[in-house]
């Protein structure tokens, strides 16, 4: 590939932050030859001559020149098709589109050792920190038995205010959404399906194993009440919206994404504002941190710009754990110390605890610790949604295997 | 590759726990099939089938089925001399020797082209946190700024007594040594040879320059008095050992290791006890921190299962940035700010300082604070040695470049 001829789908925030980066990268070889957008009258930030710009996706997908195609649009199923029809005429495509490529994984494998077209998305999983790339080819072994983070920033942005700042939540949502870190429509965000999205693609590079979003357990923090935080204050301890993905034991591992509560002696506890930080647990490397801006434009960019360059070098994901012998299985059968607080639903008669640890009652709202298992509270997912109940998690709890209490 | 038959030299802390960690990895499909030692009779701690141990060096050298050479000798000469050997026969190499690498690497590489075979060495820099792979790949573009860390395990470990644990430095050295974090011999880590070598080839993979270890000032901590340690105190900063390259403008750069004032902003202030911790730093993604076990037996042989896994994957650094247009030149010629503590010594008129902005006069040890230019700290490095002194730098204070106050 002598020089990189880019066409590019989507000029928005991100998409405008890659045309600034790759305008920085002097030995990049790489130049956009097109960009396909919804609305060309639209008004964009970037000066850029108006030739470059076309609402018909055919004059990049037909152009014999463009040799890369990179993928930034918002709707996952525009994103979807491009990816595929670029797929099937064996283009390399990079995408940060995290719910696409979740949602579609297993099929995008395929079509990639089908039509002998790589894909790239690094970016989509903590922005400009390379958790997939490490993942894939660094901690490519068997050692590996956790991956745990923070992997949302707008959601850890608002956490950060009300914990750091101490803001009241509806203020820093408001103030989030002012300054772009949430989206119009913060759900994507704030239920932790964002976080969810990333922790399918890093379970895949991490275990080899697929599992699709709705077999996860998802719990955001959009029902975060005064009571709650009081509590983790009193505790000594900040809510964090957490990812995770662990091996429970050599043959079973399981994932959700939960507030939870997090003690000061753990990384993440540091995490603040919009960062990312994820903790790679292994055998003999015990835990490994990485930090680092995981959303916003530039540093998006900048992660895209790696795939960009790593294209170049005809460097592809190998997915090469999902030809391990006996990859682990995804359980939900695993008990965990949960916090659930509640004002009018029946919550310690309505959920099957296994054991109930303290239940406090008061005109501020009640609240139950107690064990349950996973799968309980995936059955009972819709019960949990109503607006008077919050659920969060404590670290670690695993009745079946040995934990340590630090992270 | 079929399956990976590895050849062994050094059997000591690190050659175990390479037997160990492979022993736990089903799907590396690699087995030690000969180990050569300098001591056949010496006592080890791990239990093995003494007709795998060898002090005939051409029991691997010449085994045509052994088809990967793994070396974590001690001595540089030696490591020097198996490695090239190697490499001249067209095997695979990976190597855990800094020292070694840091002196060699023009030629490494080079031999490695002649005779199209790769030399991976991860595992040499940062243990566990995969650093080199990193910048080499996904940190492959000009936006890289900066490498900074703190490198040394042992050297971190005393400090880390010193500052968080108050103890007394000699009793700091004493209980390190005493752990096997410091060797026999402690000046390699406390003299901070150790750092320096890790980052030349930082360097090499960050910014594609190589830079003789003898050109790079390097400084240690092993006359660091009670007098330094108050002053540090009464700031509210801790003293690290830290190596660092930093872009000081579009065509140089600058690298030396030396210890210096840490604020409790920054990402490495809480990198305590052995761990190691790098921040990379870019245009567009900002700060990145890694942070991890950066020595030990089982750290660094996860890290060399990295490399052996790499190798089977067909993996070899491709040193891309030594190819690109206009690479950066290594200057000396760049102000610092320092602390200059000396008793008999007179500093303050032996070292041409550009500015004093502060002296301290008194029984207790006399220190001047001043700007300095690097390359007159290089040729004044002599004077620097003497046992009365202890220098530290001040953080990112260049005088010719706009440098951000937080880290």
């Amino acid at each position: 590939m002598k020089e990189i001829k880019i066409g590019l789908f989507g000029f928005g925030v991100v998409g405008q932050g890659i045309y600034k980066v790759i305008g920085k990268s002097r030995n990049a070889h790489a130049k956009i030859k097109k960009i396909c957008v919804r609305d060309v009258n639209k008004k964009r930030e970037v000066d850029i001559d108006p030739v470059l710009i076309t609402d018909d996706p055919s004059e990049i997908l037909s152009d014999p020149e463009i040799n890369m195609l990179v993928e930034v649009v918002d709707n996952p199923q525009a994103s979807y098709s491009i990816v595929t029809q670029a797929l099937k005429r064996g283009l390399p495509v990079v995408s940060g589109n995290k719910a696409m490529i979740a949602r579609h994984l297993p099929e995008l494998i395929e079509m990639q050792r089908r039509y002998n077209a790589p894909l790239l998305y690094d970016a989509s999983s903590c922005g400009s920190i390379p958790v997939i790339r490490n993942l894939e080819e660094y901690y490519d072994n068997d050692l590996l038995l956790e991956v745990k983070g923070i992997l949302n920033g707008s959601s850890n942005y608002i956490l950060s205010r009300v914990f750091d700042h101490n803001e009241p939540y509806a203020k820093a949502l408001a103030r989030a959404q002012q300054l772009g870190f949430a989206e119009s429509d913060p759900s994507f965000d704030i239920e932790g399906f964002d976080s969810l999205f990333k922790l399918i693609i890093i379970t895949i590079h991490a275990l080899g194993v697929y599992v699709k979003p709705e077999d996860v357990f998802t719990y955001g923090i959009s029902t975060l009440g005064e009571s709650d935080i009081r509590y983790a204050r009193e505790k000594g301890v900040k809510i964090k919206l957490v990812a995770q993905v662990v091996k429970v034991n050599d043959d079973n591992f399981t994932m959700f994404v939960m507030p939870e509560f997090v003690y000061p002696s753990r990384y993440i506890y540091s995490v603040d504002d919009e960062y990312n930080g994820v903790v790679i647990r292994g055998e003999c490397y015990d835990r490994q941190f990485m930090f680092g801006k995981g959303a916003g434009s530039l540093p998006t960019a900048s992660s895209i710009l790696s795939d960009i360059m790593a294209l170049r070098h005809n460097y592809r994901y190998e997915y090469k754990k999902m030809g391990y012998l006996n990859p682990p299985s995804y359980t939900s059968d695993i008990e965990l110390k949960v916090y659930i607080r509640y004002k009018e639903t029946p919550v310690p008669g309505l959920l099957p605890f296994r054991q109930i640890i303290e239940q406090h009652i008061s005109q501020n709202g009640n609240y139950v610790i107690g064990s349950i298992l996973l799968k309980d509270l995936i059955k009972l997912r819709p019960i949990l949604s109503a607006p008077d109940i919050f659920v969060c998690n404590f670290p670690t709890f695993f009745a079946d295997r040995d934990t340590s209490p630090e992270e």
